[in-house]
């Protein structure tokens, strides 16, 4: 079994917490992990396995620039392990930008894929999570890439999640047809015409449906997706720390609320995929823990076991599918 | 003191709730009241005046269509009732998009402004809440509506919340300014070389930062902030939901939730205002309670005596000011 790359130089918290969580993921999940980073940073790998890179693309340094530049660079040293086939799958919790530079230009994009774009599961409570695309890699879209958007996200909640037919909203600002800007005028023409081949489309959503049970995947721009992303995190952190506050004094309240506060916690629901690429590609948020890398090298495991990727291939490219 | 007109017709609730409501306000607040709508559906007024109107723009109806087809519409009368100075500003829990038109068509737009935006109040706990705006009126947007929203926004800001020089972010993926799509190229552009005279601008924020403390004002298109608004909505209520089915069984918890409960409730908030048209039109939410009409009639009142009209006026066109 080939191991999973994990690059040891991205996030706020590495090395420290990434070698930590890569040597706990091999341990609890069985898999084999290899560490790509800068062995003298690294310090003590832990046992595992390195893959020595020079360079280290800072977490707000440009993702172009630093890709080009540092051909050393953990991450793009990552990349290349899966393309060679060296690695299973690579895992970041570094510079998002540039994670999806290095697996664009060095695992290349899959055949008949227009834009690769970012998944992400949006908790839902008591139910799956809701697979939200695009999240950010494509602040401008044209409705061709929308529907490949659906196609993608419905291989990926189908293989995450084991959905069924996954019901695929796309993001609007009222459920009839007529509502939206033109781009989402045009995708939901297309969707409905049957554009997105194996597509489970319900029509549009609002953003109150994200966090509910009445969609699985939701398609939108990836200014919208990002911007939705980044509204939910902030609204809940706000809302849970109102929440601490109020039930502080109250004996027994904030044991109940563990439970809770673990599904909604980012470190567990075990970061994004990049869709699109020739390869396995997990983006985990910047603020990493240990237990984070772990969820992320169980997902990257998944995924592989799932053979997600050739789903993808054949999801753009019904014609070629079996 | 010329009326605060109130829909009588509008709202999932209405007329039942709304009456009840209108009364409420002008018991508590003193303020005088009148209803609009069809003194038939309205049965006992709670002695308040009627504004008599046959028609109802419902819920669902298209907006335009509506406002065009039924000029003895409660809500077209209730706009003219402000147009011809027999009332100080209108109140609607119905139809969003007919409450717009009317306001639009029969007061006018303010001169200068280009577009009409719905500025909406997120709470931010323990603070003033956060203006956001466009909510909605406009799906496309350019970046001189953009410019102008942020003028009108810190006026609103200032004139309902008391904030001196509001600051004014600009809803990006990224705080950088080379983030974004064009349109948000293009307005950080103006309002950082000035063309938006009056705004304190921040710069570019994130979703994240909507219910924070960092920011006042937010301004983004109307499909955007529509779609932001809605997202809070629905993940604020199943986190809500969450928290109380974990917690409802630990004594006293509950209880000390509800100030927070109240704090987050749409009823309190005292609902929206369509700003960028020749009078008060204040756009409370389609499931107001009688709580909810009694807030929106102190905002109108409230907006009335701050001659919000006039001061928004004078920013959209700074040179005419004083």
């Amino acid at each position: 079994v080939l191991p999973v790359a994990v690059d040891a130089m991205g996030g706020d918290r590495a090395p420290g917490e990434i070698v930590a969580g890569a040597r706990q993921a091999a341990d609890e999940l069985g898999v084999p992990v290899v560490l790509v980073g800068n062995p003298e940073l690294i310090g003590d790998p832990l046992g595992l396995d390195v893959i020595a890179a020079g360079e280290v693309i800072a977490m707000d340094e440009d993702p172009a620039t630093g890709v080009r530049r540092k051909k050393d660079s953990s991450l793009v040293r990552a990349a290349e392990a899966v393309r060679d086939g060296t690695a299973s799958a690579m895992v970041s919790a570094g510079n998002t930008g540039a994670t999806m530079a290095s697996a664009l230009l060095r695992m290349g994009r899959l055949s008949g894929v227009q834009r690769p774009a970012i998944a992400t599961p949006i908790p839902v409570p008591g139910s799956t999570p809701t697979v939200l695309l695009d999240a950010g890699a494509n602040a401008e879209c044209t409705a061709q890439y929308l529907v490949q958007f659906a196609q993608m996200g419905s291989v990926f909640a189908a293989t995450r999640y084991g959905i069924d037919k996954p019901r695929v909203g796309l993001l609007s600002i009222g459920e009839e047809d007529t509502k939206g800007t033109p781009l989402v005028k045009e995708t939901h023409a297309l969707l409905r015409g049957g554009a997105g081949a194996g597509v489970n489309f319900v029509g549009n959503v609002e953003g109150r449906d994200i966090m509910s049970t009445d969609v699985d995947v939701v398609v939108t721009d990836g200014f919208t997706g990002n911007v939705v992303l980044k509204t939910l995190e902030g609204g809940l952190r706000a809302l849970v720390s109102a929440v601490a506050g109020a039930v502080g004094g109250v004996e027994g309240a904030i044991d109940a609320l563990l439970p809770l506060a673990a599904e909604f916690d980012p470190d567990n629901t075990g970061g994004a995929m990049l869709l699109g690429v020739e390869g396995v590609c997990i983006i985990s948020h910047g603020s990493s823990s240990a237990r984070a890398v772990v969820n992320a090298v169980r997902v990257a495991r998944d995924m592989v076991d799932g053979d997600v990727v050739d789903g993808l291939r054949s999801a753009v490219r019904p014609e070629s599918a079996n």
